[in-house]
């Protein structure tokens, strides 16, 4: 048994080897494959914690899980990080100081998740129920048990909340530090963990946790783990983030619902009006028809379009993974596309559809809206020009549910809550330290290593630079078709494992 | 105790007495007061059964539970109609012969009721669970015990689904003919009962049940208890009622959920893509914009458009009651807008709003809109108008979920389910057996008779015509503002009440 099991290794080196390029990854990767069943099993226990904003409790035995895997690890000076606010999730911390060590590296990911319906997972899947499965749902994937050999297939994929969004990146960060000195090996820098617990919720408290902690988390550079790898599977460091920022809408109408029948035509039907609100945002061509929506934008620099330039392009990749033959803007590429501030429906609920559907006209009708940010936005000005834009429709504005007397004053009354946010943030291409960043990614893939000026997802890295003035890099691992933020959320085992060597890969680096 | 309670009826008879104008109806009021403890227990007994589609089982109970309230009440021939295709919900049928009588009154309610969401309800009511409240909620209503002394006030109110639609019809109708026959009158006409169970599917099977049991259906008049009285208060006898269908809109964008930072601005987002398509269905002004949809329109007689404008204006009043300071089409009276077909949205759906909300970009939109048809519409053509309308917006219209072929080859892409429907329905006001219905009605109040041209909900009455060839005429007891068809759905003890005098008025005529 244990032999077929050296053999199967051997042979994986050796077709893995192709791409790899030093021997302290091979070393890493061997790590990996020898405890892949152990690695799995707890990775498996982690992701049954559920892990959203409104289990506080659960969101506790998270950051203790974490805890228990740093002390297993001989990881040093393990802590929980709390904010001055009380009730807030803390960070866990711990840190590897290395005697002779010349710069200290902060590795970063988040271990809560995004909310979830569990009625929008497929049959048999549930959010906090790891489940194993051959391939991905849509490419005809189907459930299996944990192989009892230890092995894992590179295409077989884990599906939970919070598989690739972001407890992928705490895993892929500890196990890389087990495997590299499982090796033998030593980290080149002075090394430091920190795992935020309310980044899903925006990092509404995240200044309070550098402010109060700030001389603990002194180091050279932030290396955050979070996001997908670049659509074409290539390795990928990323430079910036969109910031991001919602607003709740409320559409008021009759105080009660009425029967669509006795009242159709004539009482106000809040699903149309905010329908006909929300087109109001948009042209045909996908253009924000806000006025000024896409003022205040800081261009790209030469190095910055130049990189962009050898993006490799993945826009009828996606197409037809997706199934869609239009884009939102006309001729606009991805790459293009993430670089524009953007307006987004999350969700729109009015009434019922589907079998509880109802002959009525409903009382109020909501959607979310999501505006992504771009360096030079500033996060509460891009929410004004919409609110401006809402009131330019004749609607009367409040932030609570309306009185008698606003209602006999105002024929279109619309609730809004704007959620707190934050602005995007890029990091320049030209440090020395992002340069030894891109080369010791090399050493871990004969592939191109994408340069992406910015990502399209949102992390609240202008806090590191104003709260620590520090630098952040952004590192992802997890596969691009995973659902993150969905029902269905999964994660590729073969990126995992590649992750884990990714961040080996800049534990080494001196 | 009981001198007590009859003291208390005398008081009620002497204040009611003053709207009251027979003796016989007065009789039956004594019935009805004296025995409410018990009819109450029994309807709230009935009220406990749900009556969804989606649960046959207990649609099944409802149906056996009428049959023994008709037992117990000495009515003849009870039976279960079924209709040809299996798994119909029956109708329930019984009748009185009356020795003598020279016509025959068929009396018509319904039992099942809308499909219902537990979480929309009021915190407190279970839709199931009949609940007696001292007002309506809006009014600052509490929750209370049923009474043991039996003494139910006029403005109490029951919450349950079906409580005023249509399960107070039933017991209105069996109730009255209780009451008559214990207050030692007899009915001047032949009585028959028929319940449907089908009638908020829209009737699908009513022609199958009316054409398999046409002789035992045979009759000089349907009188159709459904609907409510008024706005204004006043009792109300209803000449026709508008046709219903609907259609089932899905937009599909990604198969796969988005991140809406990865892809936002690029994917295209069905949410938006649906408002849009909605938004262009009506103007600013809430006129339909779809090509046609107001041709077809057979209008007003002479009689009818008399007869509408000595209607009580009750525009101001509804403003003020639902909270709402302006009407779809501006200037438009709820009186001329229900004489027009209309079109409304009953539900949308797509991604997810309030706590369960995630930055994503869902992959499918729903709606479901509601045709309200006037005479002289055709409930297909106007469905066509529609689809015709969604494809001149560039939509690819299929009736299933999109397969890859058609996605590779289409930009916007609906679903589109069309339901099945009906016509309008409208009795002429000048046939005799109609003006010996309004007299009946006036002897039961001093106030005005409301004769209502159309109301705006909608029954299939043209079945009736077209399979019995028979004449209908509706009579509605329930309060107006008894959130039917949506959540909290109540009913007025003093409406319920009133009713059953209102269907022993008409029992009583010769």
């Amino acid at each position: 048994m244990k032999k077929t099991l050296n053999i199967f290794l051997l042979c994986t080196l050796i077709i893995q080897t192709v791409s790899a390029q030093s021997p302290e990854i091979l070393s890493i990767r061997k790590q990996v494959l020898q405890n892949a069943g152990k690695i799995m099993t707890e990775y498996s226990e982690f992701l049954s914690l559920p892990n959203v904003a409104a289990d506080p409790v659960n969101l506790q035995k998270n950051a203790a899980f974490i805890m228990k895997m740093m002390d297993q690890r001989g990881i040093k000076n393990v802590q929980l990080l709390n904010a001055g606010t009380a009730n807030v999730p803390p960070a866990v911390y711990g840190e590897v100081i290395v005697p002779g060590a010349t710069q200290t590296l902060i590795f970063y990911a988040h271990y809560d998740g995004q909310p979830v319906n569990p009625s929008q997972w497929a049959k048999g899947l549930e959010p906090f129920k790891p489940a194993l499965f051959t391939n991905a749902l849509q490419n005809g994937g189907s459930l299996i048990s944990f192989p009892a050999n230890g092995k894992f297939e590179r295409d077989w994929r884990i599906y939970a909340r919070g598989s690739s969004d972001d407890k992928a990146g705490v895993a892929a960060i500890l196990n890389a530090y087990d495997a590299l000195i499982k090796s033998g090996l030593k980290p080149g820098s002075n090394i430091k963990f920190f795992f935020e617990g309310e980044e899903e919720e925006g990092s509404t408290h995240l200044n309070e946790i550098l402010d109060k902690h700030k001389s603990l988390l002194k180091s050279d550079l932030w290396i955050i783990c979070d996001g997908p790898v670049h659509q074409s599977g290539k390795k990928q460091v990323v430079f910036g983030v969109r910031g991001d920022t919602h607003l709740d809408l409320t559409v008021y109408a009759s105080k009660r619902p009425l029967h669509s029948g006795q009242y159709g035509n004539w009482a106000p039907n809040p699903a149309m009006m905010l329908a006909r609100l929300l087109a109001s945002m948009k042209d045909e061509n996908g253009k924000v028809t806000i006025k000024g929506f896409y003022d205040d934008v800081i261009a790209l620099s030469p190095a910055e379009r130049k990189a962009l330039l050898e993006v490799p392009s993945v826009d009828q990749q996606m197409k037809n993974e997706l199934g869609i033959s239009a884009v939102e803007i006309p001729g606009t590429s991805l790459s293009e596309a993430i670089n524009l501030p953007s307006l987004n429906i999350n969700g729109i609920q009015s009434g019922n559809v589907g079998k509880l559907a109802t002959n009525q006209i409903p009382t109020t009708a909501t959607a979310v809206i999501d505006l992504r940010l771009v360096l030079g936005n500033d996060w509460k000005r891009q929410q004004q020009k919409v609110i401006d834009h809402i009131k330019a429709q004749g609607y009367y504005v409040t932030d609570k549910d309306p009185i008698d007397e606003e209602r006999k004053d105002h024929g279109k009354i619309i609730k809004i809550v704007p959620e707190e946010g934050y602005n995007a943030q890029r990091t320049t291409m030209d440090l020395p330290i992002v340069q030894k960043i891109i080369a010791a990614i090399k050493t871990t893939t004969t592939g191109q290593v994408v340069l992406q000026p910015t990502m399209g997802g949102s992390l609240p890295l202008y806090l590191f630079e104003k709260h620590l003035n520090a630098k952040t890099i952004t590192i992802p691992v997890v596969n691009h078709d995973n659902n993150q933020h969905a029902e269905n959320e999964n994660l590729r085992i073969g990126n995992f494992f590649d992750g884990i060597e990714t961040m080996g890969s800049l534990m080494l680096l001196k």
